[in-house]
């Protein structure tokens, strides 16, 4: 075994905020049949453009299987690293490693267990076995020394803002079906040591009907230490209104890990959004995968992007809140580049453009 | 698509020798039940071997595929990198690519055709589709720009002495199963143009009952300049005798592309060598690949070594002659480090370990 015995915060290590530079951006190439419809073609070329956009500002590697390698690899251009990679589904964020550093321009990577938001509980699908070996194979191509955390937990569960602070949900961390054995306590530790961090802010739920069971990323971003986007809506009848009041007290009843009070900005939601019936079709069934059905809600949100190397790579998903969500983030990021791409296709998979990816930072 | 154009010579490029620095020695993991006896078990071992014993002088990947992966990365120490890759055999020499240097530290790849071994007239095994793709894919885990050349070629049927001299033989780069359109001329001019050489000098034939069609890497290798090292019996009436002689006769005949005339030093081969009964056993029954059946007579050559990085990895393949091959192999080499490892396994699957490797040149 290839596992280092102790935690990235005994050794000096931490998770660096998103916003801190990168070297790379790790992307899955999406294929599964049963998750996104008509064979993953529309899907495919949602995920080009999105890899094509972080390509302008930094290096892609694309993780292909063996089956979809050539056509990934003709379809991209010279500008992505297609990279074979097994895997069951194409979410980044949450099977790829979670990189750390020091202050000595070291980088190391943490493992964390995946079971499929949710294992034989509720898992979104079955088996999961390729996909928890990706962050091994990932921080194997960049020869990364390796932590390996005893815990479920996904890359889309958690924030940091490189300062000492974590943001989670407790929805997702306190689920019954990722780690029913550990105390909020014990969890909080084990945040702290594998991220390096001193401090857990909790959020209560994630977006309404998030089938990862609330993902913080899906709700809240990290624009800046002390500074935090939260996903909004101004209509009472939204069940999500409520969500991002009690979010939004959460946030501001703490102070992170250096004593600041947070500064909340405010996107609002696009939709709602449902999955149309033409949507519904073309997605194969198969037991023990989340069908895709006419009139779904789907977990929406604007917070949901990338942050790059000085670009914002934002979805785009509905025209009558895109320009409004573009603005505010220019605002939030007067010198950063900010870039939509029609993302969809990908929400009808179950996440966005920040679940897609994963960042390397650089030493 | 991502091929240049062009072709190495055009653009500057050659094949260094295999004793100029190596970066990495790549090989591929073995496991196909239908070549390797007791689902690849034994193989795997004697492959640990090989990769240790390599990674005490250069850095080593291992390519294996999903289903492998976490074994070899269990068998194998922390010093051989582990790489997903799919494949259809173990023969990274034959499968992966050629990589090319110019005079500017730049480095580049030749993709040539692979048909394993004679595609559908009297190939090895089918379908070989995955072992096409390696090369491509071991390029771009080093970033190397790629030359395509629309032409069958394996790896072990070409040495280079990288000051112009391509070294090949008429049994196999003539034979009806590889280029049956080109012409002697044409093909010694394809070679000139994708390995930057300016002259190819033939052997007649490879070694007795090679299944490659007479691999040079089998007969001969290139010391240094204007030095060949030939496989060689005394026995008159074992059929390499006249094989090794004709080598003889045709390497006396020619001068290299720098106008030399070569100086042949000569190995005895092991054996002969023949499948055991208890050898035949465990080896599954495939249409389409090739038996391995008791009393079946084995190329067994000590001249299937490996150079990498001042050290000389040479095959253990017989009591009588090991420590000979060593001795010779050391006064050839005097300055440097002669390892044997046991390769009777690895001749059992069809070749060895020159056979299972493939160098990156440093730039």
């Amino acid at each position: 075994m290839k596992y280092l015995g102790t935690t990235p915060k005994l050794d000096g290590f931490y998770m660096p905020a998103e916003f801190a530079a990168h070297e790379a951006i790790w992307m899955i190439w999406p294929e599964r049949p049963d998750n996104w419809r008509y064979g993953g073609k529309p899907a495919q070329a949602a995920f080009v453009n999105v890899a094509e956009a972080i390509g302008k500002y930094t290096k892609v590697y694309m993780a292909v299987s063996a089956e979809q390698y050539q056509n990934a690899y003709q379809l991209l251009s010279d500008n992505i690293h297609v990279v074979e990679m097994s895997n069951d589904d194409a979410w980044m964020r949450d099977v790829g490693p979670t990189f750390v550093i020091n202050d000595k321009g070291e980088r190391r990577a943490v493992d964390w267990e995946f079971n499929a938001w949710g294992g034989l509980h509720s898992g979104l699908y079955f088996p999961w076995d390729k996909d928890n070996q990706i962050a091994k194979k990932v921080a194997g191509y960049h020869n990364s020394p390796l932590y390996h955390a005893d815990f479920v937990l996904e890359g889309g569960s958690i924030h940091s803002d490189g300062e000492g602070t974590i943001y989670t949900t407790e929805e997702c961390l306190l689920n019954e079906n990722r780690n029913p054995h550990l105390s909020k306590e014990e969890i909080e530790k084990n945040l702290c040591e594998y991220l390096g961090a001193e401090k857990v802010i909790w959020l209560g739920d994630g977006v309404y009907n998030d089938e990862t069971d609330g993902h913080v990323d899906n709700i809240i971003c990290v624009a800046r230490p002390g500074e935090i986007i939260l996903t909004w809506t101004d209509d009472e009848n939204d069940p999500q209104y409520k969500i991002s009041r009690v979010a939004e007290k959460a946030l501001l009843s703490e102070k992170d890990a250096k004593g600041r009070t947070l500064k909340i900005h405010k996107i609002y939601q696009p939709g709602p959004i449902y999955i149309t019936k033409d949507e519904s079709l073309g997605v194969d069934a198969v037991d023990g995968t989340l069908p895709r059905e006419e009139g779904d809600r789907l977990a929406g949100s604007y917070v949901n992007f990338l942050i790059t190397n000085k670009a914002i790579i934002y979805p785009l998903l509905d025209e009558k809140y895109d320009a409004q969500a573009r603005q505010k983030l220019q605002e939030i990021f007067p010198d950063y580049e900010v870039l939509g791409v029609p993302a969809r296709e990908i929400l009808l998979g179950g996440g966005n453009i920040h679940c897609i990816t994963q960042q390397v930072p650089a030493v």
